[in-house]
């Protein structure tokens, strides 16, 4: 229809106003995508490009002795504040593929190829989501994991059981390879979820990888740009990074938090995965005060994706201020 | 290479270690894929699909009379509190496909194809990513607008002059019409910007949509679930909504802020492009005190992508809270 002025001025055009597409031919209705984008996100550090790659997130009821130290009431307040529901937590993953021009590395590895079955599409899509990033596994140099939790590691493997790089050297931290691979460490381990993480562990490395691995010392650049910082607590070897290149520079922070909501708010807390609780917290509290001191970046393996940020001082904790997404590159 | 476990357990490991691939052939280094991943998200409000789509950004130098109530040197401190460069500003937009199962419903269409020439593909990118989510402008029933500034209506046509979405009805706010359409308001205009805002809106809506257009009410669902709200100030007629179905619930607040690490960190702060300071700073406390009060989500045009987030108190000012970026819906 037309609006006459005259109409438009004196305010009766919508009050007259008719469809427009009265006499067009009907269409169906479109159907409901019913599928997120693909989650990856690039950006650079200097010369490095980083594609920070979804693995997907794992939601559940919160449970009393999901945190040692703290009221489940204390922990739904925190979730309350943080504007996520309270009776559950949810876990994001995200691996990086990061390309140093020479280099094509990737940090972690998600859940891997059974927990996507089993979860029924919510985690383990770090392979997907790397080939929608464009990426080719066969064409990875290096994969440099950070700790041996089963959602860092699993996914070094793909679905035949066969290696998921199959070209790339496997760097692992030495601290943390000695411990895992220690059948002392092993049989004194706790039944139940610590000895299970033995097993996985033995599993991946030896049935899968045949022990072909690098291990890396911190202090000392474990790829072009990539130097290994010792973050001890969440487990004995548990490794982050500084990339940095030009005057870009970054602080890939591993485990040191888990979701920020929760463990940049309550650098205090100690969840149960932590495996040395006390040691944890002092790493997180000496890692977030040089990152406040320092305005450096970090990148957060559990933050929500894409999980690049900055942290201020909020009270006795921290608060993450995500970076705003750059849609174009 | 394969680590005994001996070697591993006596740390002597890392220092013997050397690459794996010494013998495999060598690979070209991966090229960087120097591009973005589309900038697209989706969430359900209910029944109700929302796809946020970025049209990109504009970034310029800060200048004396960005903000007209405001000292340089007091916004480039509030950038810097947000970790963003202190001498330039960033614009971001953010165009939404809601799929309400019966309709598909655009709202606001960005800067338009002659942008993503100018910019070199900064911005402009509305058509590009809305391909790249799935969507055929085609297939839109209704394109509604908030108000009638650039990177809102701009994108109503494509680059040959026609309309961009061929079939859909085109809803704008009735008062925004009416000032627009206004040969008084158009001569009474200052000079510069407001003149040629008043030249371009002409051009898009007699030359380019021959003034098809529905005009809305506020107070009234201008598609399924979609209600109009008045939000005026920024301009005469500027429109925000709330998306409602089943329990699901998001305020659509077009630009009662633009970027929030100004704007809602200092409501009193009138940018120039505000075209009554004093009625937009009302409208955004009446606002975000509303948000805060009801806990209610908000999805901001001028937010960084994706956009969706709630407010909290934060001093005199207000904080956004992203939402967490879900990986799979």
């Amino acid at each position: 229809m037309e609006i006459s002025r005259r109409d438009a001025l004196t305010g009766t055009a919508a009050v007259a106003a008719a469809p427009l597409l009265v006499s067009a031919p009907a269409r169906a209705a479109a159907p409901a995508a019913d599928k997120q984008a693909p989650s990856f996100y690039r950006y650079k550090v200097g010369d490095i490009e980083v594609t920070v790659v979804s693995d997907g997130r794992y939601t559940f009821p919160l449970e009393d002795n999901f945190i040692l130290n703290a009221k489940k009431t204390e922990v739904s307040a925190a979730l309350e504040k943080a504007f996520v529901p309270r009776d559950t937590m949810t876990i994001y993953f995200a691996p990086l593929v990061i390309n140093t021009g020479g280099k094509l590395v990737v940090i972690d590895t998600g859940l891997g190829p059974v927990m996507k079955v089993n979860s029924k599409g919510a985690n383990g899509l770090f392979a997907e989501n790397m080939a929608a990033a464009g990426f080719d596994p066969k064409a990875v140099d290096m994969v440099v994991i950070s700790h041996f939790h089963t959602d860092h590691v699993n996914g070094l493997l793909a679905a035949d059981g066969n290696p998921a790089f199959p070209n790339a050297e496997v760097l692992v931290p030495a601290t943390e390879w000695k411990f895992w691979m220690d059948d002392g460490e092993m049989s004194r381990a706790p039944a139940g979820r610590m000895q299970g993480l033995f097993k996985s562990n033995r599993a991946i490395f030896e049935a899968g990888l045949k022990r072909k691995v690098t291990p890396y010392e911190w202090g000392k650049e474990v790829a072009p740009g990539l130097l290994a910082v010792e973050t001890i607590g969440h487990t004995p070897g548990h490794t982050s990074y500084v990339l940095s290149s030009g005057s870009g520079k970054v602080f890939i922070q591993s485990d040191v938090t888990n979701n920020p909501c929760l463990f940049a708010a309550h650098p205090e807390w100690h969840a149960y995965f932590d495996q040395d609780g006390d040691v944890a917290e002092a790493t997180r509290r000496r890692v977030y005060d040089m990152l406040v001191a320092e305005k450096l970046q970090v990148q957060g393996f559990h933050y929500p994706f894409p999980g690049l940020g900055n942290i201020e001082k909020d009270g006795s904790g921290y608060r993450v201020v995500p970076a705003p997404w750059n849609p174009s590159i």
